[in-house]
């Protein structure tokens, strides 16, 4: 299931699928679309945006969806802030799901439990946003279908948006995206200069 | 006062005040230290990104500044939701900035107010975060001196972590910085497809 050898005519027919749509979104240019925005690249700042976007979208009252896909890695202050707020929906992968397991099994069924969340907030109306957090490193790994995970961000309701984060965007979700921001890094301060990483505030 | 001529001996003065701090800082590498960090390029994410990081520093219990150096032509989701919470000092640069006005005295006037409050925040160690959304814009029309906002934020209190977006940033501020990120467009849903922007949520 995890062979995505199958992913090349399911790769054209969703690249044809998403030709219709972008006729029809065309035709009738007035109409708002939800947007698939893919945040990828070696920079900072990838998942601290997704993060932003989410509080602009509460801004304006919307309902929003969070699923992070990598738990441990990460520092939580984002997970303090939001989570407590009205109107977000907030899930973490399991704790099991590190990548520095080496438990392959126990990665997949973390991943899989995961986006089984993922796929019940992108079949409801009621979810403005969904920021999917790090998927780009579950599909990296391998971890997850990818033609799942293309087919249902495809078949998402209309006016949804959904902002994926995370290192090596697979290049079919790059092509399936509305639109897409990669983060270079022009300088690092941890790595040039040797400064600690920061506990808490990690820039 | 404008005029950018004296930044050369300005700026190897600061550099090499940079050098004695980096010196100082490796010597003592267990110490946090307080990063300046600039997020440019013209990719979709750099505003959003700083108020990401904006949550995470109030996830955990932070005091943070924000001072927009742009009103009226973005949206305004981020200050919606940010000014109304606790140990949020919010500040929009005044309503007659625009870049559009041509009234190039005023617009002036507007960023100097605004430096005003920016450089408070800047003296004042009780501010954990400050964010200085779209300083860059504001230096690459020149309505501020460069001189004077390099120097205000290199004698910023140790801890204190400043984030600076905009496209353009300037190239001594990349210099002085600790992390920098550039936002590349690999792909914008409205430059390249056609989609209508959205109102509300700016993707």
């Amino acid at each position: 299931m995890r062979d995505n050898a199958k992913t090349p005519e399911r790769h054209a027919q969703r690249m044809s699928a998403k030709q219709k749509i972008m006729q029809e979104r065309i035709a009738r240019a007035d109409k708002e679309q939800g947007v698939l925005l893919v945040l990828t690249g070696p920079g900072k700042g990838k998942s601290s945006s997704g993060f932003g976007m989410l509080a602009r979208a509460l801004g304006h009252g919307m309902k929003v969806g969070v699923v992070q896909f990598i738990k441990g890695r990460r520092e939580t202050g984002e997970e303090a802030f939001f989570r407590q707020l009205p109107g977000v929906d907030y899930h973490v992968m399991g704790e099991g799901f590190t990548w520095d397991t080496q438990d392959r099994e126990r990665d997949i069924q973390a991943a899989e439990a995961a986006w089984k969340i993922a796929g019940r907030m992108l079949e409801d109306p009621s979810f403005d946003l969904v920021l999917l957090d790090e998927l780009n490193i579950a599909l990296r790994y391998d971890c997850l279908d990818l033609d799942r995970v293309l087919d249902d961000l495809q078949a998402r309701p209309d006016m949804q948006h959904v902002v994926v984060t995370g290192r090596y965007a697979p290049q079919h979700l790059i092509e399936l995206a509305d639109t897409v921001t990669e983060m270079k890094v022009v300088k690092h301060a941890f790595k040039d200069q040797g400064v600690k990483a920061q506990k808490g505030i990690e820039l």
